[in-house]
């Protein structure tokens, strides 16, 4: 519970001072300029007034209650003055100071003094070098920050583990008139954690859209438990940066943390439907729409505008975006032809061009919003000098206060139209410079209206043998090694996962029986540790036919072999299929990682892989297979014929459900599975699964 | 020439009113607003004055010379308007009406009428349906133009063929206090290109960087020219929009044109050093920053930050955009490391911490502008309210305006640090509100970088047999015609380019010889119009070791085909190498397009083809080559062998330089060819060769 420190009753600053330039006099400045509702005790030792404020020597001395210290002085002096705060009953403080983790193994361990001491009393930390919170709501008021953009009330809560992204992100809003609900930049996380943060944002009831930025996820497993219950309620705009090798590294070098793994936050935004963003302003520009617009029910967009060329930029945005371009329906286009001038283009863009006053914008507009085809609206609008832009403006402003569908709008215009900007703002609707933002905002909408709009996910559980499966991992104790490939077959089998038919081989004399019980043709394989590239060395010979054939390749095997003692595997020869590989992989404190990509040049070359984060369910498995950019090639592409995709959809359940079933698979491979034609069914060739424990 | 036009002495308006919402009311405006240094001519038949101006009834009765008329008055009366112009010796005639090509086959009649009677006497029409021209140049001053952005001085020039598309641009410009040098929205181009005014806009010497908007292009073949000219000495920035189909769609309804090929676009572009961008924003951002900067020398950036967050976001989209990030020299190191903060982070980003003052961040910049292992500089910074700002911004002006290298700037700040922005700016260093914003500008500034300091192209020819090759089409004649596989082979070894040996045979007691001739293993092909998927129909019999087998095959092959009476083909069995595809295609008044791409899946499912426009050097073929997702597949990925990338690049050039050798080829394509390892070649499998005459 984050009350005492988004809602403090009353203030301490330790550090506070007359010094304009001292973190201190900053936050207090910020706090008076802002109208905190409470009161606010300045600690200084040295100085018996700060501003016009009766300063206290030590924390200890205030005379009331207090819910929030601030604390600005050098990193050594935070543990004795905490001893204070503890004693005094504080609840939370805001551990500005630096000097902590993010500069080395000293600082670690006083930042684990410091939170040692604060548990000692039940007093929790915020930071520290944090930069502090905020929260608008005029009952409150609080500006516990010593940042500079200035405070008004909004529905977007923030929260940044990067200070400076969070004033960017800050700054962009105020730039353009919108105010903030909460904010948190929260520094190095030695206590109060971004996962309570956002928690607590989900639960305030004015917070109508949560914003954060994420360099590494401290604890993945809990934002993946509060963020899927808060994107139920409100969507979670995210940009997680250090994307790229280059830039993670930026992030060990800055934060201290160890390098994230860009793959597990991507596989938890989507497991938990929080939105991505790739750039501030593109996840800003988001923002602003959903804290004033409902959620799309669907993803058919109309463009409506009075010029032509933006009209096509939008529709290029909507489209890359994976938007459709709505079909008016028939009535809505009789209504359009009746409404707007003759040289109009009722169609999609729907061109009312630039002579249409009030009547024919803002008619067209309203006729648009009735259109059972249409789920959201984006419009383009000029003030063409020799209309009545403020009677259309006006009219937009009254037609998106009782909207049900989301409308956007890109509007061109200079400061003697002023009044249209803010007519239309007025009635909700978002105001950007550029068609392209509008699009992008609309199918983040739209991506988040398909999430809170899907069935409940069911998580099929197939009936295995687990214990049977556990048997089989019991008899491999020891630690951290691949199974045998047998073993691994079984323990596919034990779980429904078809594997080809196998047989392990030692001598010649156990060749014929083994191969009438697979049947022919088939495969034989030398099995040794020692020989790593089988086929490069010799040691597969596929085709095998019939008997002869099989004891001449055995033979000419052995020879080349035998010094390293092998055994032999025989495996039926398939009739090759479309290669695919699966994977899993274990992530400590969560679920697996399950993979799923074509074999050869698409893993390897193209990277043409998925990931999900277990457990998975049917749809969520459809929508992985189909993402893969090789997805074509499975529904039968070039006069192939289509595989059997449902049998592949079988499998990935089947595997994250092995692979959840047993945390001590740490990876797990199953490359190749030949998937045969549709009815066929599919098989694993190979396999590898390494455990732990 | 267009000064007429740009830099017009006198101008006449033709439909001038004392209506504040007609057009020639609002261009009067404009003139007066912007203070045209030239005589005004109202033209109104009905009013004696329109505003304090005496008006005439007709262009002829101007007593002074007319430069530029702009016309706003009826379609149907713009005839009769210009025959007066052409009396009148009018040099341009700017024609804001619509109703002409964009409303169909009678406006484009109307169209083709108004530009015969300039042209009869030696007028240019601009437009019809355009908004006008600006030249901001302060000795013109003229604003013919119906729009509302307030225009002032800058250095670039835009050209929008969307009038909307053009005022979005400006506003952008004119909210950030930037100026522009000339402006034109073209209408329908009935007369005035967009690529005279591109190559008007070249020979200027006050503009900077052009920008241009471009839907669909008129004349190809004019704006490579002129677009290969003028990049040479000045960025050319292009939006080209309808980009999807949907939005190729939405061009058509819009300007009635025919739909643009966007791959011609996109390898025109290529060709002649346009940079492309996919949105507005992007592109005036990239704008402002060539209006200021210098080019840089390479692509090593170095990001100097005193914020750690959004640093990362600016090493992110650096990379992303294809920058490397620049190691510092020793010796820079030694002087930061004595130069900032304890806690400062010297490496890249180099992170001087938020305390740092001028001393600190200004002296890292200047260090950095010395060090020859950077080209360029990426700045953010946020005006810590504890340090100095206006001194570092102070420092930074100073430095960016005698710097030798390209310097962008993500500044956070709000109004009461408005002279730090001012002190930046006035140094000529851009000022963006994202990080992305200012990497995006310095990527698209690198990219023009290369461009410029390549090597000037050079054409190889290769010593060819054209005239056989001529001799070989000639006997072809007839029209739109695939021609025999034969012959196109031929066509090929007359060009140099290797094809598998084929013998064509039509009787069983050909075939000894023939395959002695071309060598075992061999492939045995029907060859029929009339069997058209000659696999599936059991026309193909591969890998025939020997005669016996070659016979046996033939027989089969007879029996099944005898009733067609077709021919045989016999080829060497190749010995299966990786299989590429090339291709050309005629562009009518340009060279043809050569496109190369792996084949199978990788073309038909991944579309991972490259498409260049002929004739191509060496250099152009390597980074088309090299630019296929593919492309490690060629290099030998997954443990195989390197194929002959050289060979495939000499072919492809050789295929080029047969395509522009013959405009009749309207396509052709070689698929597959089988690239053999590295010093092996590479052969023509099976080609196919349309001609049209």
């Amino acid at each position: 519970m984050l009350d005492a420190l988004f809602k403090p009753r009353s203030v301490a600053i330790v550090g506070a001072s007359n010094n304009p330039l001292s973190i201190g006099h900053i936050v207090m400045q910020n706090l008076l300029d802002h109208g905190f509702q409470g009161p606010i005790y300045p600690i200084n030792p040295k100085s018996k007034f700060i501003k016009s404020f009766r300063a206290y020597t030590s924390v200890t001395e205030i005379p009331d209650e207090v819910d929030l210290v601030n604390i600005s002085i050098k990193n050594t002096l935070v543990p004795y003055v905490l001893e204070d705060c503890g004693k005094k009953g504080v609840k939370f403080a805001i551990v500005h100071t630096a000097g902590f983790k993010e500069v080395g193994e000293e600082g670690l361990q006083l930042e684990r003094q410091i939170v040692e001491i604060a548990h000692k009393y039940g007093m929790r930390i915020y930071g520290p070098n944090s930069q502090g919170i905020q929260n608008s709501d005029p009952a409150i008021s609080v500006y516990a920050n010593f940042t500079f953009v200035p405070m008004s009330p909004g529905n977007i809560s923030i929260v940044a583990q990067s200070g400076g992204v969070g004033e960017t992100l800050k700054l962009h809003l105020y730039r353009i008139g919108k105010g903030i609900r909460m904010y948190a930049s929260f520094g190095n996380e030695a206590d109060v954690s971004m996962n309570e943060i956002i928690d607590y944002y989900g639960q305030d009831e004015e917070t109508k859209v949560i914003m954060a930025h994420i360099e590494t996820m401290k604890d993945p497993a809990g934002f993946l438990d509060v963020a899927s219950r808060v994107t139920r309620k409100k969507p979670i705009l995210a940009l997680k940066t250090g994307r790229t090798s280059e830039g993670t590294k930026a992030v060990a070098s800055h934060t201290g943390s160890l390098i994230e793994q860009e793959t597990i936050a991507d596989v938890i935004f989507k497991k938990s439907g929080v939105l991505r963003f790739h750039s501030q302003e593109d996840m800003i520009d988001a923002a602003i729409a959903f804290s004033n617009q409902p959620v799309p029910k669907g993803d058919r967009v109309v463009i409506v505008t009075n010029t032509g060329g933006p009209a096509i930029i939008a529709v290029d945005e909507c489209i890359n975006a994976g938007l459709k371009l709505a079909k008016l329906s028939p009535k809505t286009v009789t209504t359009l032809k009746k409404l707007v001038f003759q040289e109009a283009i009722v169609s999609n863009p729907v061109d009312v061009v630039a002579t249409a006053g009030p009547e024919q914008y803002g008619g067209t507009v309203e006729a648009l919003l009735k259109d059972p085809n249409i789920d959201s609206l984006l419009l383009v609008f000029v003030t063409a000098p020799f209309v009545d832009c403020e009677g259309i403006a006006r009219k937009l402003g009254e037609l998106g206060r009782t909207s049900q569908k989301p409308v956007v709008c890109q509007v061109m215009t200079i400061e003697k139209w002023a009044e249209v900007i803010r007519l239309i703002r007025k009635g909700n609707i978002p105001v950007y410079d550029f068609a392209e933002t509008a699009a992008r905002a609309l199918s983040a909408m739209t991506e988040y209206g398909k999430f809170i709009q899907r069935k409940e996910p069911v998580y099929k559980k197939y009936k295995v043998e687990k214990k049977k499966a556990a048997e089989l991992f019991g008899k491999q104790r020891g630690k951290d090694k691949f199974l045998p490939q047998d073993v691994v077959f079984e323990v596919l089998r034990r779980y429904g996962i078809p594997t080809v038919p196998t047989v392990k081989v030692k001598k010649e004399d156990q060749l014929e029986k083994a191969a009438e019980k697979i049947g022919y043709p088939l495969v034989l394989k030398v099995d040794s540790e020692k020989i790593i590239h089988k086929t490069e060395a010799g040691g597969v010979v596929l085709g095998l036919n019939e008997k002869n054939e099989l004891l001449a390749a055995f033979k000419k095997m052995a020879r080349k072999f035998d010094r390293y003692k092998p055994g032999y595997i025989l495996q039926k020869h398939m009739a090759e299929g479309k290669e695919v590989i699966m994977g899993a992989k274990a992530n400590p404190g969560l679920q697996p990682t399950i993979m799923f990509g074509l074999g050869g040049v698409f893993v390897e070359v193209l990277k043409d892989v998925q990931f999900r984060l277990a457990p998975l369910s049917e749809e969520d498995v459809v929508e992985m297979v189909q993402s893969i950019k090789g997805y074509p090639l499975l529904q039968g592409a070039r006069g192939e014929k289509a595989v059997d995709v449902d049998k592949l959809v079988e499998i990935l359940i089947r595997l994250s459900q092995l692979a959840s079933d047993f945390p001590e698979i740490s990876e797990m491979d199953l490359n190749p599975i030949f998937a045969l034609e549709k009815g066929k069914g599919a098989v694993v060739v190979d396999a590898r699964l390494r455990i732990i424990r």
